[in-house]
């Protein structure tokens, strides 16, 4: 199979029908009348040009990656040919140039005019202030994200050491909490109703705490990406649905100049959403402060989405580049970033779904309790072309604890065991990742076809905590919904 | 000589009383009484831990950089044996960590009732502001110092072609321009006394010129360091020296808590200076916003200064440790970034007359009148130990320009040719670098003089930028030294 690895044809005909669409976005705010929010007509177009970027630069830069040796077969094809690896640093080169060019039109005397100018009033004086609050928080995040990408990085050049991996997104998330600290932020969270008598009704997680639970936050988003890899596109779908549903989410946010309202009392909840009417509709319910939280979250998800979509182009099955773990970090601290940024981090959760439980079945691995070996991919078998569950073997008779967590996992039936005909000792166990559960539960499949169903689970997972979050989240907390 | 490339001994006891030293500097601030310059005392000892991480962690992560493919054959010497390249890296990554621990130190309570807090006056209202805008041009300051390190490693693991080189100090100066813009920031500089007729006092460099003056001194900063590169400890110590010179400059314009005299009229000035006096003196004059930009400057320096002298310790000859091009990129964007933020671009400038030179006098070279080989360093002779001139060789007889030019630079004495004998064609011209035209001028010398030689010539230069800055600078320009 010769042709699985030439870099694949790219439509110019289509592609260079975006440039003049994006071109129009970013200039449209310079056309009178200044539309409503017009760095986000910049966002959108930036966005569609980092798509661009990423469809064309990947292929064009493969080359060079194999010559400096950042190179791998592909564990689960016939063919050998080296595929270039790591090129989530394209991505992330062209991601952060994005947001740093975009600099100057968020922060623009137009943009400024609009909806981020903050009016002061004191003493009855008003003051139009430069947002310098939200240029510094703009910056520390850039820099959070390059950080992380860094290392990233030198995690892919260095093939770095679990244990030493592990602290990396927490350095990474140092320039996050160092701002948070040194402008005092607002470390309250709100705490869910049924454990209120306990802890009342806003916790402030005074200090360490906060700092722990954000820096937490971070190693969770970069790490729990990167445990859930192995085949051809898991990474960057995970993060096109993760990006897209925070992007949603935060369009609910957004004053929309038309009136709408979405029947959210069939999903569960109580009342009607209002979606609409400038500055005091949406679901923001005319709070500025919301708007400016959901746009922030915006600017570094659309572009975000623009590269994760180009390169999920080459990285589709059969992929013709590999993204590395700076993909991994890059994108896991992006979300980390909005997630604590614009005050979010539980939504944000929610659309981790997929991943926490990945990473919860994962634990007997990653705590040592059943034998880890270094890939936990699934094992490809060239005659059928299928992918069947791979297994962990026991070099010895597994403790009574990993006994007795596997015997309930298999009764989840979540792993699948092969014990001692004659002794009933476990001999070995499936890979305890959601890749080998799904190939337990569904039987053996294809690559594509499992990448397809890993996808359509992410998206099953976001339906899920849109529902909990609009629907259910009533139940747990009440009105302020933030 | 297998001892030339074993890690060199570290001296344990005189180190670890350095970090007794430290500390007492970081945590000195939180006594009271509270010295004046608060941050500065955490800035001073957490300079001296760069200095200790940069010396253990270099030898430490050698063989990591070795088992990457990250080495090099040190091309002026009898062994064969590799080194580890790019640990500039493990510099930069030092740098930026404590840069960035540095930041609540910096913008804490403590600091701020001090020197930082700017107390707006407003129609008679006095207001107790956080400085924002020194944290936003804090933060583009790491984001400019982290983008040129990110693209200086990516050029030492893709060996990226001179041209496509050129624009990266530009790319990773971005961050600056961008909040310069963002922040409308002032674009006069001030027009030397001559050229006042033409430009006025102040010329206003609006727009685009300005910020391709900035995104110049960039890339001169970054590659004439870079150029001026080839023995061991050439890069790192004209970063040493130079960083030096900028601290020392630096510290003429703190408030001094003692009151005392120099008399600069010794070095052709018109008055003496007085430096001393809390708030009052210095060479600020009892400008908070001069003290203010010089600390500034001093906060990126100092951890500077510590990385780079642990760092020469291990890059000495003979070298057991390569800096890449991460060093140089690092430091020459630290340079450039202090010149731009703390505006002392000229008086930077003047501290880069080596390389100013060398610049010059490659010229020819880098703009093909001159054939340039692959490396300009000198030849190595190793019966005799001694470095000669290199020579870049004539394929085709030299044009009339570059024959007029070489001849020029022959009767300056900066460069040898070696010409037929019958038709004085050129055939041979020494390589146009400073190391050669020191190798010229003085005769074959062994590396280790060579480097000594540099440094001797980088502090006289120096010395010359401080008599030309502070006795002459009165002729050139009038009473606002800034």
């Amino acid at each position: 199979m010769p042709d699985a690895t030439t870099p694949r044809p790219l439509p110019s005909v289509l592609l260079f029908s975006v440039v003049p669409v994006a071109s129009w976005f970013i200039v449209r705010p310079l056309i009178t009348p200044v539309p409503p929010l017009p760095a986000l007509h910049v966002s959108v177009g930036i966005s569609m040009l980092t798509l661009l970027s990423a469809i064309y630069l990947v292929p064009a830069l493969g080359p060079t990656f194999v010559k400096a040796n950042l190179k791998g077969r592909d564990l689960l094809k016939t063919y050998n040919t080296p595929i270039p690896e790591s090129l989530g640093l394209v991505c992330a080169c062209i991601y952060i140039l994005s947001l740093i060019i975009f600099i100057p039109f968020a922060f623009s005397s137009i943009s400024l005019s609009g909806s981020h100018t903050q009016y002061t009033v004191r003493e009855g004086i008003i003051i139009n202030e430069f947002p310098h609050y939200q240029l510094s928080v703009y910056l520390s995040s850039i820099l959070s994200i390059l950080v992380a990408t860094m290392l990233g990085f030198l995690d892919d050049v260095f093939d770095i050491r679990w244990r030493h991996k592990l602290p990396i997104p927490i350095i990474a998330s140092i320039p996050l909490l160092m701002v948070y600290y040194a402008e005092r932020g607002n470390t309250n969270i709100v705490v869910p109703i049924p454990l209120r008598p306990v802890f009342g009704a806003l916790l402030n997680l005074v200090g360490p705490l906060y700092y722990l639970y954000m820096s937490m936050l971070s190693t969770f988003c970069t790490n729990s990406i990167n445990i859930l890899a192995g085949i051809n596109g898991s990474e960057t779908s995970q993060a096109v649905v993760i990006a897209f549903s925070v992007v949603l989410n935060d369009l609910l946010y957004l004053p929309w100049p038309s009136d709408f309202r979405i029947p959210v009392y069939l999903l569960g909840s109580r009342s009607e959403v209002e979606i609409g009417g400038i500055w005091s509709a949406g679901m923001a319910y005319g709070s500025r402060e919301l708007v400016e939280r959901h746009l922030f979250s915006l600017y570094f998800m659309l572009p975000l989405l623009g590269v994760c979509l180009g390169f999920l182009y080459h990285n589709w099955y059969p992929a013709r580049a590999f993204p590395g773990d700076t993909l991994c970090y890059l994108t896991g601290m992006a979300f980390a970033v909005v997630g604590i940024q614009a005050h979010f981090s539980k939504t944000l959760l929610l659309f981790f779904l997929p991943q926490i439980f990945n990473f919860v079945l994962s634990c007997p691995q990653l705590f040592g309790l059943v034998p880890c070996p270094r890939h936990r991919v699934p094992r490809f078998d060239s005659d059928t072309n299928l992918l069947y569950p791979s297994k962990a073997l026991f070099m010895k008779p597994p403790s009574g604890l990993s006994t007795f967590v596997l015997r309930i996992f298999e009764a989840l039936r979540l792993t699948e065991l092969t014990t001692h005909p004659q002794t009933g000792v476990i001999l070995e166990a499936t890979n305890l990742t959601i890749l080998n559960f799904l190939l337990v539960k569904l039987g053996p499949m294809n690559e594509k076809r499992l990448t397809q169903t890993l996808i359509g689970i992410q998206i099953g997972g976001s339906v899920l905590a849109f529902t909990v979050r609009y629907g259910l989240a009533g139940l747990v907390f009440d009105g302020d919904r933030r």
